[in-house]
C-alpha cells in the first residue's frame, strides 16, 4: 500500500512506556491550521474522563490536534482522570504553541488505573518532535492495543475541480459492537465543509459502516470517532447536494474499509462473515435480525468450526425479537441453500461446508415480508478470543 | 444423594439409536392418574414442531405422561416435525393404554433432521416395558444431549397435615438463556393442586430461578418447563394461601436447585457467579443490569482467566442501557471491594484474585439509586465452550 499522506496534516506516533511491552504508545495528529471537527462518542453510560473531556472540546467544531495514548484507558479514573486528560491537552497544546481548547484527548487500554502522566508528558513532548506528513501509519500503529495490524484507509474525491483527500486510522480489536461503541477512528480531510454537512456525513457513514459491525457484542468506555476536516484544499466550502455526495462517498469508503478490517482484526477473528437479512419489514427489523444472529456465541462458534449449522441461525432470529413466520424463511451460504421455507436442507450440507472453510462468506437469511434490508459484519468465536480475554491482565 | 421417588409417578430412560453414541435418548414419565399440568415454553418465534404440540396438549390442562426424544431436537422439521411429535404422543398411548391428548412431548438436541421414527417407535415400546418408580434418574440421565451430569432435585412439604413431595428432572447445557428459552424441565409433584393455582406457583417459581440463569446468551426452539402434579398424596386441593406458600416455597427450591445445576453445567463451565445488583430503582433494572455483566463475553472470559477485571464489569453496566450513575458505583468480589464510587481500587487487586480462583463466588454491585436488587447466575466462557460449539455436529 502506497504511503497515505493528507494536505496540511501531520503525524506522529511514539513509545513512552506506557505499554510493559515498549511498543509505540502515544500518537499525535496536527493540522497545520484549525479545522473543523464533528465527533461521534460511546454510547456507554460509563464513560471515559477522556471521552467527556472530548465531547466538550467538540462542542465549538474546531480542532487542529488529536492526542491519543494507547495501554490506559483513563477510565473508572474518577477526578484524577478528568484532570489527566486536561492535562494531556495543555501538555500537547502547550508544546504545539497552540490552544488548548484545540486539542482532543482520546485513551485506550486498560480500564481503572491513572494515567502515567510523568510519561505521558515526555511522550508528547516527542511527539512535537518527531512530527511529520509521512508519519500517517506510524500514529496508527502508535494507538493499537491487542490489534494484530495497523487499520488505515484513504480515497479520493473531485469538489469543484479540486482533489481532495480523505484518510482514516482506526484501532479497534476487543468491545467491538455496534452504536459507536466500539473503537477509536479519526477520519482526515483537506476539503474545506460546513460545520453541519460535515456532522450530517459522519452520522450517516458511521451509521453505514462502524454501527453495522459487530465483534464480541461488547460496548466499550472509550469509543470515539473523530472528523477533521482542516480545508488546505481550498474547495469552496461543501454544504450540500453533488458535493456533500461526493465527500460523504469518500467517508464512506474510508469508513467501510476500516470497520472491515476491525471485525477482521477482531480478536482470535478466522473468519469475516456478512449476515444479510434481505425481505424484512424494515430495515430496523432487518438489522435486529442480523445483529441477533451476528452476536449469537453459538453461530459464531459454529463459524470457527466451519459447520453450516443453520439450527443456530434459525434459532438466533427465533429469539431476534422480530415477528418472523418461520415457515417462510430461507437462509444460505454465499447461494447455496440450507434453509427452505422454514426446514432444514441437509442435503446441501457439504456444499454449504466448503462455503464455511473460505475466510470471509456471506450468510442470506430471506424473511419473505417485505422490502428492507441490512447487513452486519462480524467474526468467529475462537479459542484465540478466551485466550486474549482470559489473559488480559495476567 | 437418596433415590428419588414421587408417589403415583413411574419413570424410564432407554436408548433407541437416536444418539450414534448410543446413549440413552428416550426419557418417559408416566402418573398412575391424570394429573393438573401448567406448562412454560421458549420466547422464541422460531418453535420446535414438538413444542407447538406440547403447547396444544397443555390447553386442557389435563396430562398423565411426558415422552422425551434427546439427540434431536425436531425443529426446522416442518409438517413433517408436526406430524411426528402428534405421532410420538399417540404411539406413546397406544403403548400405555391412555387417550393421546394425555401425552405431552419435548425433543432436544441438533436443529434440522426429521426425527427417525422407527427408533423412536421402539423407544417408546421398550421405555413403556421398563417404567418403574425408581427410574427417576435413568429418565433424566435419557433427556441429556451436552451435558456432562445429570440434573435432579427434590423437597418436600406438609400440606394438611399430608407430606406432599416436589421432584424435579432438567436438562440444558447449551442455549442457557433467561424467560424461559433454555432447556427442558419436569417439575413433578404428589400434591393435589386447583389448576389455577398450580400456573401461578410455576410462572412465579421460574421467573425467581430459571429466567435468573444464562450461559451464553442464546435462546433454544425447544425449552419446556411442565409442572405436573398428580394429586396422589390426597391433600384438599391447594387454591391458595399458606398451602399456596408453601407449596411454591418446595417448587421454587427444587427449580432453584437446578437452575443452579445448569449453570455449573453449562457448556465449558469452570466457575458459577452469582452476579447480584444492589440499590437499583426497580428490578427490572436491577436484572437489566446483571444480565448485562453475566452475558458479556469479554467478563465471563475474564472470569475464566480469574482476573478481577472490573474495568468490563464497569464497561457492561454502562452499556446496560440502564441510566445509572458511574460516580456513585461500587463493585465488589464476595466482599472485597474494586471499584468505589465509579473508581477502580487497585491495591485490593490480589485480594479479589484470590476470590476468582474458587469454583463459585459472588459479584456484588451497588448502584447507589434506590431499594431494588436482583442476582442473576453465570458461568464463565471457556476454551471448553469453544471446543463443544465448534465441533457439535462435525
Amino acid at each position: 500500500m502506497a504511503k497515505i499522506t493528507v494536505p496540511g496534516f501531520k503525524f506522529a506516533g511514539v513509545a513512552c512506556g506506557i505499554k510493559k511491552s515498549k511498543k509505540k504508545d502515544l500518537a499525535l495528529i496536527f493540522s497545520e491550521r484549525p479545522g473543523v471537527a464533528a465527533a461521534l462518542f460511546t454510547t456507554s453510560r460509563v464513560k471515559s474522563p477522556s471521552v467527556h473531556v472530548g465531547a466538550k472540546r467538540i462542542k465549538r467544531g474546531r480542532l487542529q490536534a488529536v492526542v491519543i495514548v494507547s495501554g490506559n484507558a483513563n477510565a473508572c479514573t474518577g477526578r484524577r482522570g478528568l484532570a489527566d486528560a486536561e492535562e494531556m491537552c495543555r501538555e500537547t497544546a502547550r508544546c504545539l504553541g497552540i490552544h488548548r481548547d484545540l486539542v482532543f484527548p482520546s485513551s485506550t487500554g486498560i480500564i481503572g488505573f491513572p494515567l502515567p502522566m510523568e510519561k505521558v508528558r515526555s511522550g508528547i513532548k516527542d511527539a512535537v518532535g518527531q512530527l511529520s506528513s509521512g508519519s500517517f501509519a506510524r500514529a496508527a500503529e502508535a494507538m493499537l492495543t491487542t490489534d494484530r495490524f495497523t487499520k488505515v484507509a484513504a480515497a479520493s474525491c473531485a469538489l469543484g475541480g479540486k482533489k481532495v483527500t480523505v484518510t482514516g486510522m482506526a484501532k479497534g480489536a476487543g468491545m467491538i459492537a455496534p452504536n459507536m461503541a466500539t473503537m477509536l477512528a479519526y477520519i482526515l480531510t483537506d476539503a474545506a465543509v460546513e460545520p453541519r454537512c460535515l456532522k450530517r456525513i459522519l452520522a450517516r457513514a458511521a451509521d453505514e459502516t462502524f454501527n453495522c459491525i459487530t465483534v464480541d457484542g461488547d460496548t466499550s468506555t472509550n469509543d470515539t470517532v473523530l472528523f477533521l476536516a482542516n480545508g488546505v484544499a481550498a474547495n469552496s466550502p461543501v454544504r450540500s447536494g453533488k458535493e456533500e455526495a461526493a465527500l460523504f462517498e469518500s467517508a464512506r469508503k474510508v469508513m467501510q474499509d476500516l470497520a472491515l478490517k476491525l471485525v477482521q482484526d477482531g480478536e482470535g477473528t478466522t473468519k469475516l462473515v456478512e449476515v444479510r437479512v434481505e425481505a424484512a419489514r424494515s430495515v430496523s427489523q432487518a438489522r435486529k435480525v442480523a445483529f441477533s444472529v451476528a452476536n449469537s456465541k453459538l453461530v459464531k462458534t459454529a463459524f470457527f468450526g466451519e459447520d453450516p449449522n443453520f439450527g443456530r441461525i434459525m434459532a438466533a432470529i427465533g429469539y431476534a425479537g422480530v415477528p418472523v413466520n418461520p415457515d417462510k424463511i430461507d437462509v444460505s451460504f454465499n447461494g447455496v441453500r440450507v434453509v427452505k421455507q422454514g426446514v432444514g436442507l441437509n442435503s446441501n450440507g457439504r456444499r454449504a461446508a466448503r462455503v464455511l472453510r473460505r475466510p470471509s462468506f456471506s450468510v442470506k437469511i430471506h424473511l419473505s415480508q417485505g422490502q428492507a434490508s441490512a447487513s452486519v459484519w462480524t467474526s468467529d468465536l475462537s479459542y484465540e478470543y478466551v485466550r486474549i480475554n482470559s489473559a488480559y491482565r495476567t
